[in-house]
C-alpha cells in the first residue's frame, strides 16, 4: 500500500462521481476514506452499469480502497454518531468530503462547534449553491456547439466537469491540511461544478477570444485547432488519429509516409507557411487530401508498422472493448492496473492511483470497493470507542447498518 | 491574494496545457511559481488563438499569477543557472514540475545530486516514458466511439485528459510536500497522460462493464447512459438539456411541464418500472415523445420561466459566445471571475481559481500572465543572489533573457 498519506483520515458523505473521485484519489495515495451512506445505501449505489447479480459496477469503480459506514442518517441518533466519526479527535483527521446538500446536521457551522479546526470540502451545483450535475453545466460551457461536425451539439460522454471537480477537491483537501498543519486553523473549502467549467473555459483561451477577437470556436470535427491533426479511415475498417506539432513530428510523418516531397507541395499550392503549425493547420483540408490514400491503402497493423520508432505522433481509435483486447496499456503489463477480486463482481482488471512513485516501487494500492456497511462496527469501536454491546443495540435500533 | 500555499515556491518547465494547469492551480492558491522558458519562449508561446498583435490567448490563460524566467537552455551555463534556481534552499522550496523530457541537466538523478530531497513531477505522454498527447491518448480510450450518434468516432474539443493530468500533478505535488515535511524525504512523480485516461475508463465502470457483461456502450447521442436525460430544440431555434435522475428531479419535470399525467402513462404502456432511473433509462424515446413538443412550442426564456425554482435539473445549450453574453456566472457576478488587465492584450473576464475559501473572504489571486522572462533578473539576483553586474554579463552573453 503507498504509505504517503497514510495518516490521513477522511470522512465522505458523497454520492455519484465528484466527491467520490476525490475521495478515492486520496484513498489510493494511502488515506483512509470512510463514506458513510444511509442504511441501504445512497443513491448512487445502484447505478447502471451493473453486474448480472445487481452489483453496481460504477458504484464499486468510484469507491476503491475506502471504508464503508451506514448509519440511519434520517434519525436524529445516526446523525449524532455521524457528526462523531466527523469530527472525531486526530492530528490527522477532522476532513469532510461532500458533495450532498450540507446544512443542519452536516453543515460547517455545525459540524466545526464540535471541531473548530474542522476542514470541510464541499461540493455544490452552482455557485449560488443551486443544483446541478455535468450535463446541465456542460451544455452551457460552449464544448458540445464546438464538437463534431455542427448541426446539432454533441455532449461529451465522459463526465469531464464531474472528474476535474474530483481532482480539485483531493487539491483542496490537501492544500487546506497544509495551512493547517501552519496555523492550526480549519476552514470550509467549497468548489462549484460550474465554476470548475467556467474556469477551464477561461484557462483554455476561449472567453478571451471572444472578448478580443469576437471569435466562436466553431466545429471542425476531429480536426485539431491551431496545428495539424485529423482522423483517417484504415483498409480494414478501423481509424487513426494522426498529429503534427512541432516541426520534428511533421518531418517525422512526412518520412514515415513517403510523402514528404508531396507535403512540401502544400506550401505554395495553399499560400502557408508549412513550417508553422497555424499554417498547417490552415492546409489542412490539403495535406489530409494527401495523407487519406496512403491510410486507406494500409491496415491499421500496417499503419502501425509504418510509424513505430518513426517519431510520428498518432493513435489508434478503440472502442471499450477493443481497449481492454487490444491494448497493452490496459493489462498488468502496465503497473497502472492489477487483477484483483472485487466482493460482488468478481475478478477484475482495476487501476490504482495515475501517480506513480519510482523512488518507492512499483504501485499496490489497488484494494477494492468495500462491500456497503463492511466497516460500520470497526469504525464504531475503534474511532468512537463503543463497546460491543452498544454496537449490538445501534444495530438491533436499526440506527447502525 | 490566498495566502493558502503563499510559502510555496514551486519551478515549472512546461509547455502546452497539463503542466502549466498544474502549476497554475498551485499558483491561483498563493504558491510562488516561476516557470523557466527558454529565450524567445517555449513551443507554446505563440499557440492559437492569438490576439491581433500576435500575443497567444492560449499561453496567457494556461500562465497566469505565475513568474516568467528565460534561460539559453540550450548552453550549459543556461542550464546551470536553471538548475541553481530549481534547487535553490527553502524549506518549501525544491519543487520541479514538468511535462518536458527530463533527462541528462534535467533528469531527477542530477537535480537530486544538488539537492536531495527534491521533490519532482513529471508528466510523460505514455507509461513508457513515449510521446502521446490529448487526442493520440484520447482516441483509444472508448470515448470518442461512444460519443454522438455512431457511423464515426467524435473527438472531445475539451482537453479532458490534460485538464485531469494537470490536477493529478497539483494533487501529487502537495502530497510529496506532506510526505517530505514528515519524512524529510523528496522523491521523483511520474503521471502517464494515457494512465490518466485508463485510469478514468477504469474508474467509471467501463472495463468492468466489459470485463463483466461483454457489453460495450455504444453511441447514444445526447442521452444520459442508465437515467433519464435528453436536449430539446425550443421554438427559438436554441436548445435544453434536461436530467432526471432522483425521482424528486422526475416528479419536478412532470409538475413543471404540466405532463405528470401523460408521463404516468409510460410505466404500463413500455412495461417498466417508472420509479426507477433504470426504467427511464429504457423508457426514455417515449418519454422524450410526450416531453418533446412541450419544449418546441416555447421560447428557451419560457422554459426557464416554467422551470425557475421548479426543482427540474436543467441548461440551455449555449456556444462560446453566447456564454459571455448571456449567462451571469460567466461574468463579474460570479467571485469566480475578475476583470483584470492581461499585459499585452488588454482587459479580460479571468477566472481565479475553482476553489472558494468562504472564511477567507473573497478571491482575491486573478494575477495576470507574466510577460515572458519579466522576472528573470528578480529570480537571479533575490534567490541565487547574482550580483548586477553578473546579470548585466549573463544578458550580454545571451544567457539570461
Amino acid at each position: 500500500m503507498s504509505s504517503l498519506l497514510s495518516d490521513l483520515r477522511i470522512v465522505e458523505v458523497s454520492a455519484f462521481v465528484a466527491a467520490p473521485l476525490g475521495g478515492m484519489t486520496l484513498a489510493q495515495l494511502g488515506a483512509e476514506v470512510i463514506r458513510i451512506d444511509p442504511i441501504g445505501g445512497n443513491i448512487d449505489y445502484r447505478r447502471w452499469p451493473l453486474a448480472p447479480n445487481g452489483t453496481s459496477l460504477y458504484w464499486t469503480a468510484l469507491n476503491k480502497a475506502k471504508r464503508s459506514v451506514t448509519l440511519a442518517l434520517d434519525r436524529p441518533e445516526g446523525r449524532e454518531i455521524a457528526q462523531a466519526i466527523i469530527t472525531a479527535s486526530g492530528e490527522d483527521a477532522g476532513f469532510l468530503l461532500t458533495n450532498l446538500p450540507a446544512s443542519g446536521w452536516m453543515g460547517y457551522e455545525a459540524l466545526s462547534a464540535r471541531r473548530d479546526d474542522l476542514i470541510m470540502l464541499r461540493l455544490t451545483g452552482n455557485p449560488d449553491g443551486s443544483a446541478a450535475v455535468d450535463n446541465t453545466v456542460n451544455c452551457a460551457g460552449g464544448f458540445p456547439m464546438a464538437t463534431g461536425r455542427g448541426g446539432e451539439p454533441v455532449n461529451h460522454v465522459l463526465p469531464a466537469w464531474d472528474v476535474a471537480a474530483g481532482l480539485y477537491l483531493a487539491t483542496g483537501l490537501l492544500a487546506a491540511d497544509r495551512q493547517r498543519r501552519r496555523t492550526g486553523r480549519g476552514q470550509e473549502v467549497t468548489v462549484a461544478l460550474a465554476d470548475v467549467m467556467l474556469a477551464t473555459v477561461g484557462n483554455l483561451g476561449y472567453l478571451a477570444d471572444v472578448r478580443v477577437n469576437g471569435a466562436v470556436r466553431p466545429p471542425i470535427g476531429n480536426d485539431l485547432y491551431g496545428a495539424y491533426g485529423r482522423d483517417f479511415p484504415t483498409a480494414d475498417g478501423r481509424r487513426a488519429m494522426v498529429v503534427a506539432i512541432s516541426n520534428r513530428q511533421w518531418k517525422a510523418l512526412g518520412k514515415a509516409t513517403g510523402l514528404a516531397d508531396r507535403l512540401a507541395m502544400i506550401g505554395p499550392l495553399m499560400g502557408v507557411d508549412m513550417d508553422d503549425e497555424g499554417g498547417r493547420f490552415q492546409a489542412r483540408d490539403a495535406i489530409s487530401a494527401v495523407l487519406a490514400p496512403w491510410f486507406a491503402a494500409r491496415t491499421l497493423s500496417e499503419v502501425e508498422g509504418a510509424f513505430a520508432g518513426s517519431g510520428v505522433l498518432w493513435g489508434p481509435y478503440r472502442d471499450f472493448g477493443q481497449l481492454v483486447a487490444e491494448d497493452a496499456r490496459c493489462s498488468t503489463a502496465n503497473p497502472l492496473f492489477r487483477e484483483i477480486d472485487q466482493p460482488g463482481v468478481g475478478p477484475l482488471l482495476v487501476p490504482g492511483s495515475p501517480l506513480g512513485f519510482p523512488g518507492m516501487g512499483e504501485r499496490t494500492d489497488h484494494r477494492p470497493a468495500p462491500g456497503l456497511g463492511q466497516d460500520t462496527d470497526a469504525v464504531l469501536a475503534d474511532l468512537l470507542g463503543l463497546p460491543s454491546a452498544e454496537i449490538g443495540r445501534l444495530h438491533d435500533a436499526g440506527i447502525a447498518g
